[in-house]
C-alpha cells in the first residue's frame, strides 16, 4: 500500500506555529513524519483531516511520530491569512507543530505543495525514518489504514529502504473545488 | 419550552449573501423566522450549528419558515472579514440568506448580537408569525427540539400570542471561548 | 406532510414490557401516539430507529405522547421470542412500553402489521388525539421532520380532524430484506 | 503497547459459520489472527466492536489477517441460541469467521473465554504469526491503535517474539452489566 518514492524535499516555510523552533525535515531523521496539508476554510479539513492529524500527533510518540500541519493556501489567498490561520488554531485547539507554505510568484499553488505535487486539501503525507516520501494521498484514509501505514514506517530500520523515482509525474490543476472529501485543485 | 417574548429588533447590517434583496424582519410577519448567529471560525457553529440550520432551509417552504444566518463577530474581528465570510459561505455551501451583524463602536460585540442578548455561537434565535422572540438559546439543541418548536410556531394563527416581557436582562461579557458547543462570550 | 387516515386499529398484543398495565389505544385518547414497530434483530432499528423512539419517550410528557414499541416479528420467528425480547429490551435499556405483535395462523407477517399495511421495520406509525392513524412510514425519518410531525398533532383540538379513508391498499409482500434503512417485507 | 504473552490456548468450539472448515489456531501460524469475542446481543459489540472486526477483516489479505468471531455467551444463554446467532450473523451481514465459545458446565461463562480469561465483550485478542496472545482488550480501541497493532505483528518475522508469562490472573466475576463500551462480567 506505501509507495516507495523521492527524497522529501525540505519545506519552504518561514512561519511556524506551536512549536519554539522552525522544524527542518533533514533534522527528523529517524522519525516517522506525518505531513498533513489543509486549507482552514477546506470543510473536508475541519471535518476529518485536521481531527485524524489530531489523534496520529496523540497516539505516538514525540520522538517516534513528528505531526506537522501544512498550510498550503491555494485559494482565497486574501482572507486565509497568518493571522487567520492564528485564530483557527486557537478556536480548533491545535497542538501540532503547523507551518505556512510559500506563496508561490508564479501561480497560486504553494511551493512546498508544488513540489509535492498534492492535488487538493486534505493530503496525507508519509514520509520514512530516511527522508524519503512513503504514501501522498489526497481525500480521506481511514484510521485503520493510517494506524497500519504509520507502524510499518515505525518497524523499519533507519537506511533499510531503498528509493525508488515516482513514476507518476501529472502536473497540477488550478481550478480548485471543495467536495466532501475535500477541496481539490 | 418556547418562552415568550419581545418584539424581535430589526436586524442591524447591511450586506448580505445568498439573497437579491436585504431581509427586513417587519416584512416577514406571516413566516416564523430562524435565526441562527454563528461565527465562520466557530467550531461548534461548523460542526452542528449550520448543518441545523441547512436541515430547517431544506426541511420548510420558503414562505412559511425564513432561516437568516447572522454573522455575529465578536472576537478575531480582523480576520472574520466581509470577504472571509464570502469564501467559507461558498466552501460550505450555504445557500441560505446570511448577512453580517453591525459591528460595534464601542465594544467587540456587535449591534445585534447585543439587542438579543446573545450569549455566544451558535445561537438559535426563533421569532413567531407575529415578529416577537419565542425562543433564544446558545449551544445545541436537538434537531427533534427544534422541528418541534418550529412546528409549534407555524401551527399558530398569526396574531394569536400575546407578547410578555422576559425578565432576564443579563449584560453579556466579553471574553469568548470556544467549546464543543460553542463560542461564548 | 402528514396523511390523514383510518381510525387505527387496536392492537393485537397479550404480552407488555415496561408497563404495569397493558395499554389499550382506545383509553389513549387526548394523547398522541407513536407507535414504533420493529425487530429485535433488525440492524437499522437497532441503530436508529428504537433509538429515535428513545429520544421521543424522553423529549415529551407522558400525558402528551405515547411511545409504543410493537415487536412486529415476521422474520426469523422461531429466535426473536419474548424471552430473546426481553434479554433485547434489557441490554439495550429499552424503558418505553413494548409489545408483541400476535402471530399470524395463516402467514409470516403478525396481525397488527397486517392491519396497519405496514411495510417492514423500522415503521413509524403517529396516531392522533382522536385515534386516527395520520402518517405510516416505513425506513427513516430525520429527527427534525418526526419532531416537526409530533408538535403539528399535539397542537390539534381533540375531535377537530375529519378522518379520510386511505386510498393505498397495497398488499403486503413476505419476502423480508434488511438494508441499511431497516427491513422490509 | 502490546502485551508479550502465553500462547493462545485453542478454541474450543464445534460450530462454525462463514467457514467451509472449522479454523484451528495451530494450522495459522504465520498468520495474525484477529480474535473478536462478542455476543449478539451486547449494544456495543453491535455499534463499534462488529464494525471494528469487518473494517479488518476488509483491510487485510486472508493469508495476513485472519479475523475470527468468537460467540462467548456468558448471559441470557436460553435466547442467544446458535440459530439466533445465525439470524443475527445473516441480517447484521457479518461475513469473516464466526465460531460458538463452548459452554462451560460449572457456570455460565464459556470455557475459551475463561482460558483467555476475557472481561467481557467486546473483546479484542490479538495472536502473533507464532501463535502467541499479544494483546486482550476489553471495550472499545480507536481503529488507529488496532491498525497500528496489527501492522506491528504482520512485520515481525515468524518464530522472532520471545514468550513471557502473563502476570495477571485475575478471576472472571460473572455478574454482567452492559454499557456504553460492552458488556462486563
Amino acid at each position: 500500500m506505501i509507495r516507495h518514492g523521492l527524497k522529501a524535499p525540505e519545506l519552504v516555510a518561514s512561519v511556524w506555529l506551536n512549536t519554539p523552533e522552525p522544524l527542518v525535515l533533514d533534522n527528523l531523521r529517524g522519525r516517522v513524519v506525518v505531513l498533513y496539508a489543509f486549507q482552514m476554510l477546506c470543510p473536508g479539513c475541519a471535518s476529518h483531516g485536521l481531527p485524524q492529524a489530531t489523534a496520529i500527533h496523540e497516539l505516538y510518540l514525540r520522538d517516534e511520530v513528528q505531526v506537522i500541519g501544512l498550510h498550503t493556501v491555494f485559494e482565497h489567498h486574501s482572507v486565509m491569512t497568518l493571522d487567520a490561520l492564528k485564530a483557527f488554531v486557537h478556536e480548533y485547539r491545535l497542538t501540532f507543530p503547523i507551518t505556512v507554505d510559500q506563496p508561490s510568484e508564479s501561480g497560486p499553488i504553494p511551493v512546498t505543495m508544488q513540489k509535492l505535487n498534492l492535488q487538493g486539501t486534505p493530503s496525507l503525507v508519509l514520509i520514512d525514518k530516511a527522508g524519503t516520501i512513503r504514501l501522498t494521498h489526497f481525500g480521506r484514509l481511514s484510521d485503520m489504514q493510517v494506524g497500519n501505514m504509520i507502524a510499518q514506517l515505525l518497524m523499519e530500520e533507519l537506511g533499510s529502504q531503498d528509493s525508488t523515482d515516482r513514476a507518476d509525474g501529472a502536473e497540477p490543476q488550478t481550478d480548485g473545488q471543495c467536495g466532501d472529501e475535500g477541496c481539490s485543485l
